[in-house]
């Protein structure tokens, strides 16, 4: 595990005390990397009171405005989420997500993703990810706190480091490096456009198509090489469809 | 494991938002037994706040002036800690005490402690224990927030409670109840008056004595029968003592 690969990206989050909660949670556990896209009201006292003495984290923490621009650079990106989806995603618990991380984040950059304190992720931006981390609270009052859940996965991800015991993933020693998050977006935009060109998705009703491809592709984690002829293909089906225009 | 078996023991806490926050993070994870001994400020409109969905928890806690009332009907005492002691105690991290809390709560009643916000538990707290919790946070900022700790042990019992593989501890078929924590400190008490009686103890030089007696004494357990054999021939003792008096 290399925790200098991972980062902690909280979403729009409301409550400034929870920022500063978070970036102590971290450094009880051996993280920094903290990233803040959009946050209500920041810097804010309360943030800087509740971190107490991980102010070094605080103060180095990125803040952005989209999630686009949080994990661009990344290479594995997991969301926490509550909900059921109507897709299923692929999904862990925190043990088990602390392990996957443990293990990308030895060759590659890591985002966990955390959502607003009362809706957490949105669907759009759980798409975005390649594994779903599920806290499994009690049903009887399933809401964590934002700054809790941080802690449970933090926590989760010392024992692992401690434990040390956590071997590289299957594809560690591939031959190419797999696409990043900004690239993957792009492609994204890429297929979307070409199968409205080509006839294949209606935009005036698109059904769950892009999803269940985002999830296909997340999944599968696309190295670059693929993502290239990916991109060919669909350069190609556009040219086409220009050439015979219905 | 029986949740309804597990109390959570806050000792003379300073900041009223933590006890919400405890509250919180106690029904998150499906546990619901609260006892507060001696808070600062309690009620307190920051530990409501922070309690939110949780205030049912936080209303039934139990508020008392002593650790000795806290425990009193307690047969198996758990105390978390960060410091080193002078004196080695049974230690084991938060996921080792969750497995054994489990399976100790299905038949008897376990108090989890959890010190003050600035020193934690104080040495003779922790000689009431059975054993001692460490969580493993890292060395650049050890001293975890009150609530995240609560939260950590208490996610560690849900995970128990959700493997359901705990198995029974070892003693679970025994003949005869295991000793409360009351009828311990008053074997303690006797123990020492017994000790000072009979010329080992020097309540002037006291060393490490009684500490080394109360960890071995904790670490076996007595069932009440065995209490009441050692209790007889401490009387014994006294008798003899009196009747020879140096």
């Amino acid at each position: 595990m290399n925790p200098d690969n991972i980062e902690i990206v909280l979403v729009h989050t409301t409550h400034s005390g929870n920022i500063g909660g978070v970036a102590r949670a971290m450094k009880n556990m051996g993280l920094s990397r903290l990233t803040l896209v959009a946050p209500l009201e920041y810097p804010a006292p309360e943030a800087t009171w509740r971190a107490a003495s991980a102010l070094d984290v605080l103060e180095a923490a990125r803040v952005v405005d989209t999630l686009d621009e949080a994990i661009a650079h990344c290479q594995f990106v997991v969301g926490t989420s509550a909900r059921d989806r109507r897709i299923p995603w692929p999904l862990q618990d925190a043990r088990g997500c602390a392990e996957r991380i443990a293990s990308q984040s030895v060759r590659e950059r890591v985002a966990i993703l955390f959502g607003r304190e009362d809706r957490g992720l949105l669907n759009e931006e759980l798409q975005r990810c390649n594994l779903h981390c599920h806290i499994p609270t009690h049903e009887a009052y399933p809401s964590l706190n934002l700054a809790m859940a941080v802690q449970i996965v933090t926590y989760e991800l010392r024992m692992m480091a401690l434990a040390d015991k956590v071997g590289l993933p299957e594809d560690a020693d591939w031959d190419t490096p797999f696409s990043s998050s900004e690239d993957m977006a792009r492609f994204y935009e890429h297929l979307e456009a070409t199968l409205v060109e080509i006839g294949f998705l209606n935009p005036e009703a698109p059904r769950q198509l892009m999803p269940r491809l985002n999830r296909l592709f997340n999944r599968v984690r696309l190295d670059e090489m693929e993502l290239n002829i990916l991109r060919g293909i669909l350069t190609e089906a556009q040219k086409a469809a220009r050439r015979h225009p219905d």
